[in-house]
């Protein structure tokens, strides 16, 4: 029986990992549940999975999810509330499993709370790595915690990786499905409304995210990743595009022999893989009918309509508190064009601009990273302000 | 250093091992070479390799040979002969390694006796497994003798089992580069020529092997080899056409997640990785670009156009003895094709009636295996020689 705690249960990924535990409940308990404000659904998940803590980031949400839960559950359940509370109830004694899943910066605290209390991690939150990823490594060492990757890319070279030995990888290939756009000149990006870029070919996922794949960020930040989880050098890491997402990396052994992992493209499969480690539960995905799937077609990525990518791999030679620099605008940027005050091609804009205005320091201690996050946030809204500013001046001049 | 013997070392597959071996002459010495009658080319790897023994399968080649190599080198090298002399220098004393590379039947003792000696095997040999898999597994446990598969779709499942828990395994999908007839329609197998069907699309073999590319029946044999070697049931192991042959196999475990092995078609990585395993050399075969391949296709096998597939499938499902009769009927009948005795389309037809005029005997002891091959060997060339005769008296009486 695996004692599982899910930070982030209201979001894509903790609502998947529910309803795998759900139809698994001999082999897992829920301790811990902690959302953001989705008050209503964190409510029908306390009735059914019973944890014994939740912590609402929301402060005022909590009071609100206190006086729905009523005085009879409230006698077995702690309700904590706040970044403090989300952070405590990450490393809640009784957990066995920590499913890392809130979305962004705010689920770097948490995280690395549960590691420090020795915790097995399934790590979906790609920032963690992405802002800290020395530190939560090296700390992950230290307090003999296990992280296991929850994205499918890292899911597949774990799983492609296990059983070889380290030092015989060449190359990690990460395969991205290229997003809705794929294909499309940079003349055609202009006019992409939040809409458009929220219809993703292949996978089901949260509204970041999904603008995430939609400009290649999100492949960026999963080579920082990579580079973390398995200790490969920037030029070890590569990225193909792959548009039935049904490869999910490769790894390339020194001998260039590749190991490939492939499934019908659907979260549930490296969130149960990670749940279940080392085991391997029945029929958790589709089964794979390749002679059905037809054909699997690689192209290169297009860096040019799609400049982020190369970001990533700038802000990762930079080191120190580039990455987290990186994360930061490409949240504000990402934020201001849902909110459609800026257009889909400058998302990478801000982030550029942002980063060139960064100078870096060492990411050994945590507060530089944090410092990093907010200076960099800052900067991008002011960048944002004076883009919008001087979008408004040209139209008034004519 | 490893010591390595190579049982049929004039072959494909021998060539290729000793140009690798001869590429790392500080990781391997090679012991023991054995060969059918090339002599011209075993003298020259004689001069190159050094080894301590050779042995040629037959007897006045060996004797020649002999009168070549002279007296001074002949002091230091053993010179045996006939398929004993085979058999006691596959069971050498000072080798560790051996490649088992002796295309058909003739393989057989050699390898059981490498096995009883309890050396690690190279598996090339198909026939091995496919006349006598249960003995043959048995005695490798018995005697401790590692079996590592050269074939590319074996060593591909090999690599990806590797670090994974065998019981977690559901399904190993073998792939087939289809031949170079895939595609084609009944009628347009019958002209068929020896030259057309040895013109292998992806991969350079011997004839043998070509052929049994061309028929499927290759794509057969493996499906009972890898029965035996990873432990599946039949209705355990599928096959699917890849003509590109990139991908060489795929494993499927219990929750559908797959991991396949991909490299360049080039013998060179299987056999690579058998002599060094579980070590990896550096850059054995030519990296692999999926841009540029741009393609993976897959489709099903037709089993109504090359039913061979579909006649091993029904051999290890009657078991004991009557894979062995599928093997031998099938050397007779690739062999009369060669020799445009008969035409490719009657290959299935010269196997299906043997197999139909076989009562199967249990495979327990070896002599049952071997007089299956022998009765096997009559039945199927005194079918050749009915279905001769029948053509004939068609021919006089139109």
């Amino acid at each position: 029986m695996k004692r599982i705690a899910i930070l982030g249960s209201t979001g894509s990924i903790g609502r998947n990992a529910l309803d795998f535990i759900g139809r698994h409940r001999d082999a897992f308990r829920v301790t811990v549940l902690t959302a953001g404000k989705n008050i209503a659904l964190l409510e029908k998940q306390i009735h059914l999975f019973l944890p014994e803590i939740v912590a609402v980031a929301d402060e005022s949400a909590a009071g609100e999810l206190q006086k729905r839960i009523g005085k009879k559950r409230a006698s077995s359940l702690a309700i904590l509330s706040g970044q403090d509370g989300v952070t405590e109830a990450a490393a809640y004694k009784r957990s066995d499993f920590v499913l890392s899943a809130i979305v962004g910066a705010a689920g770097l605290m948490p995280t690395l709370a549960a590691i420090r209390a020795g915790k097995t991690i399934g790590l979906a939150n790609k920032e963690t790595l992405v802002m800290a990823g020395r530190i939560v490594m090296q700390e992950a060492k230290k307090y003999g915690s296990k992280i296991l990757p929850v994205d499918s890319e890292h899911s597949a070279v774990f799983q492609c990786i296990e059983g070889h030995r380290r030092s015989d990888v060449r190359r990690i290939i990460l395969t991205a499905s290229g997003g809705p756009f794929a294909g499309r000149q940079k003349g055609e990006l202009k006019d992409i409304t939040p809409e458009d870029a929220l219809r993703h070919p292949s996978w089901k996922m949260g509204k970041k995210i999904t603008i995430d794949s939609a400009t290649l960020m999100n492949k960026g930040f999963e080579v920082i990743e990579a580079h973390h989880l398995f200790g490969l050098p920037p030029q070890g890491i590569d990225v193909i595009v792959h548009p039935q997402s049904i490869v999910h990396s490769i790894v390339e052994f020194n001998d260039r022999s590749c190991i490939a992992q492939m499934s019908m493209p659907d979260m549930k499969g490296p969130i149960s893989y990670a749940l279940t480690y080392p085991e391997r539960f029945r029929d958790v995905v589709s089964g794979l009918s390749l002679h059905e799937v037809g054909s699997l077609t690689f192209k290169k990525p297009q860096h040019r309509c799609f400049p982020c990518l190369s970001y990533a791999y700038k802000a990762l030679e930079a080191g120190g508190t580039m990455p987290s620099v990186l994360n930061a605008a490409n949240e504000v940027a990402v934020e201001a064009f849902l909110n459609r005050e800026i257009p889909f091609t400058e998302i990478p804009v801000v982030i550029r601009k942002t980063m060139d205005r960064h100078t870096v320091r060492t990411d050994k201690n945590l507060n530089a990273v944090l410092e990093a996050d907010r200076w960099a946030r800052e900067k991008a809204k002011g960048i944002i302000y004076s883009l919008k500013n001087s979008k408004n001046l040209k139209k008034r001049e004519t």
